[in-house]
């Protein structure tokens, strides 16, 4: 380790593990953790292991990390610090940012685990260089992070670049969200294994190959075997990612009608397993979004990956407290 | 007139109309002329034209007008002061900036008819002290504006803002932009008025109202004459605004999950006509979108109405000149 170096550690706090990394000013991983989010233990337990994993990573650091940045599955309240509501977490309005601060001794940053990803491959990944994009992770759910002028899109009480809720058919499936029709309700990993579990329900003949890797348990298939088996030519596998796939080009027309990015960044679980699918939106949102929109528009893979989420709150965490 | 005062010309220029008027520095529209577009003579015509309208009102102000703000209803090339095209105008990569500047001796700024609506919603209008919001007006087509973190969003290459292009309906009806589905394909005023004229054409009996307003021709029916008749309780006319209503809830809904803006600002012909809209739209809005999103939100009517463009126009005139 180069002494000169600055560092922070960047968090990722999701419903099923927590991981927390050793990031440097140019974005670089040098150590990482990760454990399980034992979330039934509740809050208090979930931050005491959260807190044990930092400082193991903190006390193998040296100058001192500058801070930590973490990413939550959740709404943030930006001012009070707090998670204001996680449903993969089971949180309500709970204290965090100040817990950690006097636990850790270091200055922490919290924001939403979508939102730190985008600031990951804004800055250290596939968005480098560029002040208008848009990152849209495709994974259980859908989450986004737009960049607009230079400046993350926030809101006006942060909760903007909600992506994954915006209609794209107003007759469409209900959303878990409560309405019906969303980005997320016809293209999330949920959607597509609900929407499998149904065809395969109404005619298991068809969907015997994905009923078997499943374990033959109807409810065990999920959006990777759909598309696992399509990727091998399942018929019925191909339409529903078919179908997920016109709905994601249907949100992709949207954005980048509204927004008109120079660049949309597609990412997430969804995504990764069939990484196939940026060319084919890309087609998809060339032959239907407005010609002025389209013109500068680059379509891309997430370049962090599953890293994003860590390095963005890292770098988020560098950003904003040397700032002060 | 009170000479410590500074002005700037204002000017809306559309497909049937030029406006232009003399604004002050607080918004107050001060003169004003109109004319029509006679965008059959070409572009060389409608320019003489228009610089023979500013010319009118710049010699009666004193102090002279610090420049001249023009939204042309078309996509701008700010880069080199082009209309790069103009469906409504007949225009495709016109010169235009520097051309009105030369003849008229003032500094020119030009944008689009929507955005310089939406700059004067924002500076002087319904989004006064607002810095984030939205402008969407519906009018034969539907258009908008974005405010994020006190700037108006641009995009990448000068296009941002499509909202009446984003998809709400991914199986529905062809837009005029190629698409279908498009926000401005079910509740624009051209769409209002082909939904109106095909369902009566299949059922004569039932439209025999709004056919006796517009003369007895069916091209003859417009979203206007749907309007009027929906209020004198006309079940056909009802039925046409209610689909229209649903698709507008649809789309605002995505506008506030995505931008979470803190005012949403309704506009245009189509809703001046029936501002009864605007309390429909912002119960559908509340009852659908994110909660987190629709707590600060403002859901409100236009306050400048048919005036936002000119003295949007201006005052992005006295901003963008001022600064320079």
């Amino acid at each position: 380790m180069d002494s000169s170096d600055s560092w922070a550690i960047g968090v990722d706090l999701g419903g099923t593990k927590i991981e927390v990394a050793l990031v440097d000013a140019a974005g670089n991983l040098r150590q990482r953790t990760r454990r399980p989010t034992q979330a039934h233990r509740g809050p208090a337990a979930v931050k005491a292991d959260l807190v044990a994993a930092i400082e193991a990573l903190k006390n193998g650091a040296s100058p001192l990390p500058v801070g930590v940045g973490v990413g939550v599955a959740g709404q943030i309240d930006a001012l009070h610090g707090t998670v204001r509501f996680s449903p993969n977490l089971g949180w309500h309005d709970e204290p965090f940012k100040e817990v950690l601060q006097q636990a850790l001794g270091l200055a922490v940053v919290v924001t939403n685990d979508v939102r730190a990803a985008t600031w990951g491959e804004w800055l250290h990944g596939a968005g480098q260089g560029c002040a208008d994009l848009i990152c849209l992770f495709v994974g259980t759910g859908v989450g986004g992070g737009v960049v607009s002028s230079g400046q993350i899109l926030s809101g006006c009480n942060n909760s903007g670049g909600e992506l994954g809720h915006i209609t794209i058919d107003l007759n469409g499936s209900p959303c878990r969200c409560g309405n019906r029709g969303c980005l997320e309700a016809l293209a999330g990993g949920w959607a597509i294994a609900e929407r499998a579990q149904e065809l395969i329900a109404a005619d298991p003949g068809a969907g015997a190959s994905m009923l078997e890797i499943a374990g033959r348990k109807l409810e065990a298939v999920t959006a990777k075997i759909v598309g696992q088996a399509s990727r091998k030519g399942d018929p019925l596998a191909l339409q529903i990612i078919g179908e997920a796939t016109k709905a994601l080009i249907a949100g992709a027309v949207s954005l980048v009608n509204a927004f008109n990015p120079c660049r949309l960044i597609l990412g997430g679980g969804v995504i990764e397993g069939l990484p196939e699918l940026v060319d084919r939106v890309a087609q998809g949102v060339r032959a239907q979004a407005l010609k002025a929109a389209t013109e500068p528009l680059q379509i891309m893979l997430s370049q962090l990956h599953n890293d994003a989420g860590v390095v963005g709150a890292a770098a988020l965490a560098m950003r904003s407290i040397q700032k002060t």
